[in-house]
């Protein structure tokens, strides 16, 4: 198909779009991103955390063979090169690389691999793009960038706790209003669905049903587990819904002691923690607590995480206790954009020139430190027009290399 | 094949290895590439550069189509999916997409596409991850970082001046010592090659050959020249070798008088220009001025770039004039790791509690605005250890939430 965008040159179709679901950002995106990012990781850091980069390229086996859920039919496979291309002999075996989908995967492995030149408590941060083959809507694209704090080996409340500040401070330093993080414990909901007479192996399929209870109601969840076969949702809708943190003592005390100890350390803090028995989150690989920040102005989940106690030994046969937690980064920053949101920006004088002869006074002038970011320009015949450019721009200042010493304003008003 | 960081679990096979030739990064390197990345991206924001981020992943067709020479032939192409695959009849029907070799092409796309946003003079810069399906080497990596800047809709010298002097500033921001820029002009070379009866249709081949001169010498170039039955290479040598600045006036005087432009700015700086007639840069897209960094100190280029008038044409159909610079991060962070660089750390104090009645207090400690970074750590019975490891994480003070009045140093000498 040929677009607007495309052009035929030398025979070769070039498209000047990004690909689908995939974005270029403008100077001034770029910027509210950076100085979002940049918010973030000062949070994360001041509690402590330190940041690690991992590849954006992963194994196949890696990134297919695990826990990742759906997020594993959505990886990018990366073509096998030369000789092991032609061998290829199916479907399969075409590709040996894809782009990692979140940073779990390859966090274990970093870790996995690393742990003699790790601290024995090792809190990371770890920013960048991860990639997903979804399709592509309104606020979700195929390659958006992920922030996340993870604590590997700790097995106490500490890694939530530690986890939990840390997300609370990065969110507190955006300016998006206030949240409550909703938190609940796995082993809560599977205690309550096998006693509830549900086999274990139903668990997954019972939570995956009633994580949708907000959007389909009880009688859309009994209705999908009829479909699947699975008596006994009755039961399990009737001890879920409205249940509060008392409640799940008789269910799963080790869930209870979790829940208390953590929300106990936050009572006398800002950060409101709320227990949510329907909270589930999708990833198959929690094991404990988990947690979902949630905005009630704009209705939306912000981020969440949980505890991951099986991961690192799936990968490197040795167990570690681990949590984490992942900020929604593209939801803010789409959040911020569209409440008219821009970075702040330095003080721009622009330098204008007229020949070559000026090019050497003009470096000069360029090289003083009088707090401007300075570029250097030629002076156009259409002096008016270059103005009004310069200040679309953002500079608010010109000093023209005839008459160096008169600073004059863009705009005069 | 099975290694030591190799783990079989359930059927798959885990590797606990970044792919071949891709790295993962510990904290402490990190920290220094986040430094030297932060020095450069600062010294050229000096200069009145704004950064722009464009797709990591290009459509195929972009990245194979056009003057990116060896490169294109090292992009690591990306499967179709679903049933564009199952559709694919042949091997290059296998791909769609690819991970982009460097910033040339997808900046072109990116200011063609968005060129109504965008100032009539565009300063870019442009930072993060390339790759390409290179043997992996000693310092060659098959993802790597690139800091470029690029001046786009500057016909005159003022293009290249900016540029040199916005990496003449990282540079000097990143203490390596004194280097100098090496800079020719295309037309020169093609003149030279011209007008000594070699058709135009050699020129490129012959300065392939000539790019060489230093490694292989006057011999190796004839001998490589002869090899591909291009007579005349004799003449080239003996106008090329040795030749100054005034000597490229006869040869061509377009040339001549843009290094003199583009040096006589330069001339009472501490920027060190050196014309010098040997240098080729290996891109197909440079049309004028040419330029490498280069450090005698360690005998290695840093960085190169030049003019490239005719790339947006290309892609988007309208030309516009354009000249950039990238800078050699990875062989710069390499240099400054072996050097034993380290980057500057904050002070860090370690919170040790020892039972969950601990954890209000602990946060309360934590969230104390004294210029400590904090984290909370369970206090271990082996104490003396928990202090070296503290000790070799960065901690120089602790806190024991038995007794928060009392900041103690870690090493108690």
């Amino acid at each position: 198909m040929y677009t607007a965008y495309d052009t035929i040159c030398g025979g070769t179709m070039y498209t000047t779009l990004p690909p689908k679901g995939m974005r270029d950002f403008l100077p001034r995106d770029k910027a509210l991103r950076d100085e979002v990012a940049n918010k973030i990781r000062k949070a994360y850091a001041s509690c402590g955390f330190t940041e690690v980069e991992t590849s954006i390229v992963e194994s196949i086996e890696n990134l297919t063979g695990g826990d990742g859920g759906e997020n594993q039919k959505l990886v990018f496979r990366i073509l096998k090169r030369g000789e092991k291309l032609s061998n290829a002999e199916s479907e399969d075996q075409l590709a040996d690389l894809g782009l990692r989908f979140d940073f779990t995967l390859p966090l274990t492995r970093f870790y996995s691999n690393n742990r003699n030149e790790l601290p024995n408590v090792f809190k990371s941060i770890q920013m960048g793009m991860v990639f997903r083959g979804e399709r592509p809507q309104k606020g979700r694209y195929r390659s958006f960038v992920q922030c996340d704090v993870d604590v590997i080996g700790e097995a106490s409340q500490l890694a939530e706790i530690e986890i939990l500040n840390a997300a609370s401070k990065a969110l507190d330093s955006l300016g998006i209003g206030a949240y409550e993080i909703k938190i609940s414990d796995r082993r809560f909901l599977t205690s309550l669905i096998t006693q509830s007479g549900i086999a274990e192996e139903h668990v997954d399929s019972v939570c995956i049903s009633l994580d949708k209870y907000d959007k389909i109601g009880r009688d859309g969840v009994l209705k999908e587990l009829e479909g699947r076969g699975i008596a006994g949702g009755e039961a399990v809708l009737d001890k879920f819904i409205g249940i509060d943190l008392e409640g799940v003592k008789d269910i799963c005390e080790e869930a209870y002691n979790n829940l208390r100890i953590i929300m106990g350390a936050f009572a006398n803090t800002k950060v409101k923690l709320v227990f949510d028995p329907t909270l589930v989150r999708g990833m198959g690989y929690y094991t404990a607590t988990i947690f979902e920040v949630f905005n009630p102005t704009y209705g939306l989940a912000l981020g969440g995480g949980g505890r991951y106690d099986k991961m690192v030994g799936k990968i490197s046969g040795t167990d570690a206790p681990a949590a984490g937690f992942s900020i929604g980064f593209e939801r803010i920053c789409d959040l911020l954009l569209e409440k008219g949101m821009v970075a702040a920006g330095p003080n721009k004088l622009a330098i204008l020139v007229s020949e070559p002869s000026d090019y050497a006074k003009a470096l000069e002038y360029q090289s003083r430190d009088d707090g401007f970011i300075k570029s250097i320009y030629q002076r156009k015949k259409k002096f008016g027009k270059q103005l009004a450019n310069l200040e679309k721009s953002g500079y608010t200042h010109f000093v023209d290399m005839d008459n160096p010493d008169a600073i004059k304003l863009v705009k005069n008003e």
